[in-house]
C-alpha cells in the first residue's frame, strides 16, 4: 500500500531561496516560464517568471546544453546551472544554465507582447486576452495587491472575534428589494441571485455577535461606468454589542491601518513594481453628509443640485478637499438622509431626515457604505411599513428580531474599487480578474 | 473636525479577558444573550451566552439593580458585578451581578428551546428558523469548526506560495458542460452560474503558477441525498510545475495536517463541545480505483456491478475496509475511469482508459476530486474532438493552452462535506448555514 505523508520536498527552489544570502557559486534548479529572450550572440539572456519574481539565467553558447533554437517565449523549463552575482540583473543574482529540460511548448507565439513593461493594449483587447496579458508582471502585481487587501480583511477581523460564514447567493428575494436583481429559474421557481449578504449577516450577529464574509455579489444595475461592475467581490461585516455607529468606522480604520501594515510587510515586491503611494491612515476625519457638501461647494465654487445624494463629481471634490485641507486620503461621510438608504438604517433619533450610516470615501471614491441597524421588531416594522413595503420572502429575517437581536451594525466594502483607489487606476475593470459588466460576459 | 484612529478601546470583556488568570474578585463588565434563567428563589443563575462560550452570572434579590421580570431568554444585556471562584460553573467562574444594562428586549419568547443541550426539532424545522435554532451552542459549534477548516485551507496554501484569486460566478457557459447549470438572464443574453471554477483556476496556474478560491459553486443537479446541495462552498486550488498527479495529493495531506493542528490548537472548545474524534492524517492510502472496488467486494462479499463508477454503497465499504485494516479515516482513491471524468482530466499514458486523477474518500464520503489536467492544446483538441464537444466559449480557455502551459492539476474540496463528515453528521444541510436544495430556497 501507497501513503501520502504531506507536502514533497523539492530540488527546485523557489525564489526566496534563490535570493538567499549564501547562495552565490552553488548549483541550483529552478523552474519557470521564459518570459523574454535577448539574444547577445555567444550568450543569451532568457528571464524566467515565476510567481514570486523574475530571475536571469544566461544561456552560454557550448556550454548550456539544450538547443537554444527551443528557447522561445512561454515555454516552461526546469533549469539548473551555478548562482553568480551580477550587479545589472534583477536582485543582483543570476544563473548560469547547464542545462534546461522543456517541461511544455507554446504551439503558437503570444498574440500580445506580454513581456513588455508596460503593455500597449486597449483594456477591451486586454480584457479579450485576460489569461494572457495577466502574465504581464505589472498587470499579475494588482491582483497580488488585491489578495492582499482580502487577507488584511479576514485577518484583522479574525484577531478582533469575527467568524468567517458563507451566506447562500441563491435566494427567494432580494435583500434590499428593488429591481437591480438578476433572475434565474430553481427548479421551476423564480429565484434570485443576492444583491449583498445583508440579512443573512444580521441575522448571524444573533449566532456569532460578529460575523465576516468575503463573497460575490451581484448587481443588474444598468450602469455603464468606470465604477461601476455588475458582479464584484463584497468585504463584509456585522457586529453586535454597538455603542454607536462610530464603533464601525473605528473597526474599518482599524482594518485599514492593518491592511497597509500588511502590504507594507508582505507585498513590498508589489508595490514597488506599480509604484504604489500607500494612504494615510493614521486618523480618518469624518464629517456629516449636510456639512461635507457645504464644504466642498463653498471652496471649489460649485452648486450643490441635489441635497439628498451625493453626485460622483461632489465625492471628488469632498475628497479633494479633505487631501487638501487635511491631508487625507479617507474620509467618513455621515448622516446620509434615510431616504436614500435602505429601510432596516437606523434613522438619527435627533433628526429622522438622516441615518445613523456612513460612506468611506477613498480618493474621492465611495468604497464603502454602513451603519447601524435598526434591531427593535416594533421600529422595523413601522418603518417598513412606512415605505408600504411588501415583506414576502423576510419572514425568517423579521422573525429573527421578534425573538431578540442586539444593537449592531455592519458595513459593505468593494474590493475592486479599494483596490482601483489604491492603485489609482481609471477604470475598476482593470483590477477584477474577469469583470462582468452589461457587454462583458466572457472570458 | 472629528477623527477616527483605529479600533476604540471597550470597558466591558471578553470571555477570555473573563477567565483569565487573577480576575477572582475584579468587578467587570460584559455583555451578551441571556441564553437561560433558572430561579432558586433568593439569587437566580442567568446563563449569558457570548461568541466566545458562556458565562454563569448570578442575580441576588436585593442586592443586583434590575428588575428581575425583565430577565428572560434572548434579552441582550450588559452587565456589571464582581467574579468569583465556583467551581460548579461554567470554567470555574461565576459573575455576582451588581447591575444589569438591558440593551435590547424580544418581543416574543423563542419558538423553540434552543437553549436546551440537545434540540428536539426535526431538521426542516430547524432550518425553517435556522437564525434562531443556530443560536443554540451545538449547532453554532459546527460552524465555528467550519470556518476553522476554510481558515486552514487559505493559510496553509498560502504558506505554499499559492495566490487568492475570485473567479466570476456569472458566464456564459459552464467549465464542465453538461446539463447540470442554472441558467440565467443576463440582460438579455442567457447566461449560467458557475459550476466550480475551474476553467478559470487552470487559466491563473499560467499567471500566478498556484492559486486557490473559497467561494460558492452551483450545481443544478436534481440529487435530493442527504449529500447533496445546489449550492455549497467550494475548496478549491490549481498549482502548476507538478511531476505527477500525487503532488496533487500530497498538497491536499499537508493541508489536512494543518487542518487538524488549527483545529485542536484554536477550536478545542468547539471540538469539546461536538466530542469531535479528529480524523488520523499522519499518512493516509492511495489505492487505485479497480484494487479498491475489488479490496471491497472480497472483503465485504458484495459484487461489482458498475465498474466505471463508485455506488454510494461501495464508497462506504471502502472507507470501512480502510478504517479496519490501517486504521485509515482518509483513503485517496485514483486512476478513474477516463469515461466518468471531464475531458480536460489526464490520462494515464500507460493505460488511456483510466485518467491521473483521484477522489479522496473521507470516512466513506467523496469529499475532493482532484488531479492532473491536460496541459497539451494538441491533446486537448484531440480529447474534445473525440467527445464531439462544442468549444463554444471556451474559446480564451483553449487558447491559454496554445501559448503555453505547465504541467499542473489541481482539486476542489466541498466545504459542507469535509465539515459533515469531520463532526459525524448524517445530512450535509446540518453543516450548511442555510442550505439549498431542489425543495428549499428559504430562508
Amino acid at each position: 500500500m501507497e501513503f501520502m505523508t504531506g507536502k514533497k520536498e523539492k530540488e527546485v527552489l523557489d525564489l526566496a531561496a534563490v535570493f538567499a544570502d549564501g547562495m552565490e557559486g552553488r548549483e541550483v534548479k529552478v523552474n519557470g516560464a521564459i518570459m523574454s529572450v535577448r539574444n547577445m550572440g555567444d550568450i543569451a539572456f532568457v528571464i524566467l517568471r515565476k510567481r514570486d519574481g523574475v530571475l536571469q539565467t544566461v544561456y552560454e553558447k557550448g556550454v548550456t546544453d539544450a538547443d537554444f533554437a527551443e528557447l522561445r517565449e512561454e515555454t516552461f523549463v526546469e533549469v539548473s546551472g551555478v548562482l553568480r552575482k551580477e550587479e545589472r540583473a534583477p536582485r543582483g543574482m543570476e544563473l548560469r544554465l547547464k542545462s534546461v529540460r522543456i517541461l511544455s511548448k507554446p504551439e503558437e507565439p503570444m498574440p500580445i507582447a506580454v513581456s513588455k513593461w508596460k503593455m500597449s493594449a486597449s483594456l477591451e483587447a486586454k480584457l479579450d486576452m485576460r489569461s494572457l496579458t495577466l502574465r504581464n508582471l505589472r498587470e499579475r502585481a494588482r491582483f497580488r495587491i488585491q489578495e492582499g487587501i482580502a487577507r488584511a480583511f479576514r485577518e484583522y477581523l479574525h484577531g478582533e472575534g469575527f467568524t468567517e460564514i458563507h451566506s447562500p447567493k441563491i435566494g427567494a428575494k432580494g435583500a434590499e428589494g428593488g429591481a437591480n436583481v438578476f433572475k434565474l429559474d430553481y427548479f421551476h421557481r423564480p429565484a434570485v441571485l443576492a444583491q449583498s449578504p445583508q440579512f443573512y449577516k444580521q441575522m448571524m450577529v444573533g449566532v456569532f455577535d460578529r460575523v465576516m464574509e468575503v463573497g460575490p455579489v451581484f448587481r443588474a444595475e444598468k450602469h455603464n461606468t468606470k465604477r461601476h461592475l455588475n458582479e464584484y467581490t463584497g468585504l463584509d461585516f456585522e457586529m453586535g454589542y454597538i455603542d454607536d455607529f462610530t464603533d464601525i468606522m473605528a473597526m474599518e480604520t482599524g482594518f485599514l491601518q492593518h491592511m497597509v501594515e500588511i502590504l507594507k510587510k508582505e507585498y513590498s515586491a508589489e508595490l514597488e513594481i506599480l509604484k504604489v503611494k500607500l494612504p494615510e491612515v493614521e486618523k480618518i476625519p469624518a464629517v456629516t453628509f449636510t456639512e461635507a457638501k457645504r464644504l466642498a461647494s463653498e471652496k471649489y465654487g460649485t452648486q450643490i443640485k441635489n441635497p439628498y445624494d451625493l453626485e460622483p463629481e461632489e465625492e471628488h471634490l469632498i475628497g479633494r478637499y479633505f487631501k487638501e485641507e487635511y491631508g487625507a486620503d479617507f474620509v467618513f461621510v455621515t448622516h446620509y438622509p434615510s431616504k436614500k438608504r435602505p429601510f432596516y438604517a437606523m434613522d438619527d433619533p435627533t433628526d429622522p431626515k438622516v441615518t445613523l450610516s456612513f460612506d468611506l470615501l477613498f480618493r474621492g471614491l465611495e468604497v464603502t457604505t454602513g451603519g447601524q441597524r435598526i434591531h427593535s421588531y416594533t421600529e422595523l416594522m413601522e418603518k417598513i411599513e412606512k415605505r408600504g413595503m411588501d415583506t414576502e420572502g423576510m419572514e425568517q429575517y423579521l422573525s429573527t428580531f421578534k425573538h431578540g437581536m442586539p444593537p449592531h451594525g455592519g458595513l459593505g466594502i468593494g474590493l475592486e474599487r479599494m483596490t482601483m483607489q489604491l492603485l489609482e487606476e481609471e477604470n475598476v475593470r482593470e483590477v477584477s480578474l474577469f469583470p462582468r459588466d452589461m457587454s462583458r460576459l466572457v472570458p
